[in-house]
């Protein structure tokens, strides 16, 4: 049976998120979570139900939670909704869409969503609370450290490291075996 | 029962496009037009059978069309083509490889077609004569309009408006939400 | 039933090899051939059981091996190699990952292996010992010749040739029907 889970978050990323958990077909969203001017309108179908102030309230009727919200410029909303769903105790799923490949040799931890076609290969391991966008590769024994965002359609080569916190942009590329950290510009190449 | 289809153009885009529908299984490709001191000749197995004269002569026959001439410098002759055939009363199905993935939440319209391993994510639409080309993506909440060329693994980020007419570069990015018309080299960064 | 094969090289780019051929499931991996000093470690739970020095001997139990080691700053060993294990005697198969797409129209040579969510596109032809690197795409009428490295994400677009012994580096894009030869930098635009 589908567990319930409430998405945190209800602008253009929670979009693609809900189209994977919808693919997925493992939870059942039961409504979005926002700013309390736009509770009782919809994305998508699914009604904004609640304020992040709610969050205690929800947790009595929903113990799962997935982050909804993007993360360009940073990502210190992510990392603070993190941490409070955390401690009020929610369950925060690895949310994998069945259109990405993970690797049964690599390692992917909680909160953290595996976009649409996706690619996560042998001995590769993603931290908490990231972001695999849509059509990202991470090549063979790559680390991605926590509350990272490696975007749609970026290549992180074999063996690198990717430092906590990053940005990896859009269509970015890194050589073999390097380290990242920090911003990275979408569609640049990272030496 | 699969429908027959005729094809228009018999060039390099028109052999990815036989390997799309041969793939998606839906059409019976009855034959090729192009010029007419090509009629008799093969294009991967099937018989160049008319040029485009014989359009009207053609439509007695087999209602549905495919424009398989590909779109790089100038997108003149498809749109004239897509006109024609339209005016002769053709059907121009939107023609989906069971290797793309489009969301149920997106739109592809009539005589757009969506080439192997493309992805076109939740909200996004599509208008109508476009080509996605191989391994494009198409991001949450993009609008692509009429007669666009979305070329291979290129890369449309999240609400990105795509002008009518556009030619989107293999391998190009757009930041998100940007507005892209015109002609966009390959492997560029549109901001 | 499954076939025994080798694996000569146990790197990185090894460690995506076997969760190709772990996904095709059509061979058995029966050990690992590495440096001398390597012998009884271990690449994700497959043993180094031989160095080069034992080939002639291997062949006796096991005819057929696959090439894992990587191409970034030569193909040189890999050349090498492959003629050392044709004299043996040494079938080398086309390994070829069930999340890749090969069209029917398209044809890949001996030793080749052809990597997850890469995409050969109708009409192409790959050459012997190649790799086509995760996610790459290689267009309708692409011409590679044997012992090139294309590598992940990169593409070729429609008509392209590369020569032997070219390395086409990550996330790398080509004009369409041009030649590509040598050491092409990865994110580059080849015209």
């Amino acid at each position: 049976m589908k567990q319930n889970i409430i998405l945190i978050g209800g602008g253009g990323h929670c979009h693609s998120v809900i189209d994977v958990i919808e693919q997925e077909n493992k939870y059942n969203i039961i409504g979005i979570v926002d700013k309390k001017e736009l509770i009782g309108t919809k994305v998508l179908g699914y009604e904004i139900i609640a304020c992040d102030d709610n969050l205690e309230e929800l947790f009595k009727s929903c113990q799962n939670a997935c982050i909804t919200i993007g993360q360009i410029k940073t990502n210190e909303v992510r990392v603070k909704l993190f941490d409070k769903l955390k401690a009020i105790g929610f369950n925060l799923p690895t949310i994998i869409s069945p259109l990405a490949y993970v690797s049964k040799h690599a390692s992917v931890d909680e909160g953290t969503v595996v976009m649409h076609q996706a690619l996560i290969n042998a001995n590769a391991s993603i931290g908490k609370n990231c972001i695999i966008n849509t059509k990202a590769l991470i090549e063979h024994d790559c680390k991605v450290k926590d509350n990272c965002h490696i975007s749609t359609a970026s290549v992180l080569n074999g063996g690198v490291v990717v430092e906590g916190n990053t940005f990896f942009g859009s269509n970015a590329t890194s050589k073999e075996s390097v380290n990242i950290y920090g911003f990275i510009k979408a569609g640049s190449v990272s030496k």
